[in-house]
């Protein structure tokens, strides 16, 4: 017998005209909690995987590639990023990818849905384990609540969403955008994942227009994650001072497979296609 | 009705655990030649789709992505690059990329079906077309022999073929690239289409091994093509003299859209889980 999962893959018109299937060993866990359905699968060829609502949200398998560049990225970047907020994440990889980092005194994560936070700890240990970190408060809270309430706070806010839907569809909001850059510091940073440049050209666009409604700079970097819709991911930067290709922090952290110093130069290379989207 | 094509993926252990599914508005074209199995699909996504034995050759959504990259990093590697031959390539899409250099005296494609070519005059006339230039001659021939016949002929051979299976098998082999070397002159290069070097990881590593085997100088550099296994794909280049890395040809071609001098050298930047297959 086959087992398979198959990803409706979000496209631009939001009809289906692309999916993904992955062949399963088994089911280790799914459940509806209210806010979304959870289920934890072993595959064959990519590990275990997290889907949230039927969108993969990770694989043990390539999710290195997303957590070092949406953490390494803008820590490097910041001078001396000490405190941290992040929206989402409730897996723990970006977590983990922040606590390499000794100078780090305090990592906030905003999770709206425990049982995320749960479903890790008990199948994606080598994500989980992340929030055993004394410098971690975990907060189980709507995360555009909790940045609203907050001034002048962050030395970075790291936005590690799911899709534009359901529980996150606010995180993609020009008003949100504001609120971050109220909740930083007046040298801040805020990185977001931003969808496929493929097959979310539009929905980029929109993101690139409310991020440069509420920050001073904007910059916008590429990474490939092979069970993400067209294997082609990206990520954006909104920032009050700092320039990612100027990197300031002088800490690399040890054991990256995907990032680089020259892997976080290079990933702001974008090819003319990628560039239009942000000048036509 | 939905009408969907679906590839089941070539993975390490040849066993089918990933597809790529896609929803098609019509099948415009489909015929078993003594060689293989071709089809062209219309997509709601990806515009029209060449199948060649159920694996994606290419989409006219993409296809300028892997074009571009496997003609113009070679291209501007060489000084000079007059006489080019391309292995394979029967879409036409290569030889569209080498022939906006002014500079080129000759093109000759190596194409084993006779068939390939007429489809792609007939159903991919931004790629078919091509083949109109006066600079290009077609031979319908085996690449393997054609290529073992020559000695000191080519300054660039590009190897744009599919997967190891079926009629390219041998064009992954130690021996042809020993003749590729052959057919080359004193300063030729050869670049080849390498799979993805996150389900094909073994298959690279030989591949490493055969050229570096046949050539003193070995390169391998990434772009992203979603519709092929993993969404990220690689070429590997053979030089006899030139370094990738310091471009010789001040010839930059116009209106590409994936390649451009500085996508060239980012290219060639490796994540370190991508060394890992050239060191360990």
């Amino acid at each position: 017998m086959e087992l398979w999962f198959t990803e409706k893959q979000l496209t631009e018109e939001e009809i289906s005209t692309v999916c993904l299937s992955v062949r399963i060993r088994d089911v280790l866990y799914r459940e509806k909690t209210p806010l979304q359905e959870i289920a934890v699968f072993d595959t064959y060829e990519f590990g275990r995987m997290l889907v949230l609502d039927g969108i993969i949200q990770l694989t043990t398998a390539d999710e290195f590639i997303y957590h070092e560049m949406i953490a390494h990225v803008p820590m490097r970047t910041h001078s001396s990023p000490e405190n941290i907020l992040i929206v989402g994440g409730g897996d723990g990889g970006t977590v983990r990818e922040v606590s390499k980092y000794p100078g780090v005194q305090k990592i906030t994560l905003a999770e709206i849905d425990q049982k995320v936070i749960e479903t890790s700890r008990k199948y994606l240990p080598e994500l989980g384990t992340a929030f055993d970190d004394p410098r971690v408060e975990i907060k189980i809270i709507d995360g555009v609540e909790y940045v609203h309430s907050l001034k002048n706070t962050f030395d970075l806010v790291i936005v590690d969403s799911p899709d534009p839907l359901g529980p996150a569809k606010d995180l993609f909001k020009a008003d949100f955008y504001k609120d971050v850059f109220e909740a930083l510091k007046q040298d801040g940073i805020m990185t977001i994942q931003c969808e496929s440049p493929i097959l979310n050209r539009k929905l980029t666009r929109r993101l690139y227009q409310s991020i440069k409604h509420a920050f001073p700079n904007f910059y916008y970097y590429l990474a490939p994650v092979p069970t993400y819709p067209s294997g082609l991911w990206s990520f954006a930067v909104g920032s009050k001072r700092y320039n990612p290709l100027q990197p300031q922090n002088d800490f690399t952290p040890g054991h990256t497979r995907y990032y680089s110093p020259q892997i976080h130069l290079s990933a702001f290379t974008l090819p003319p296609f990628i560039q239009d989207i942000f000048t036509t």
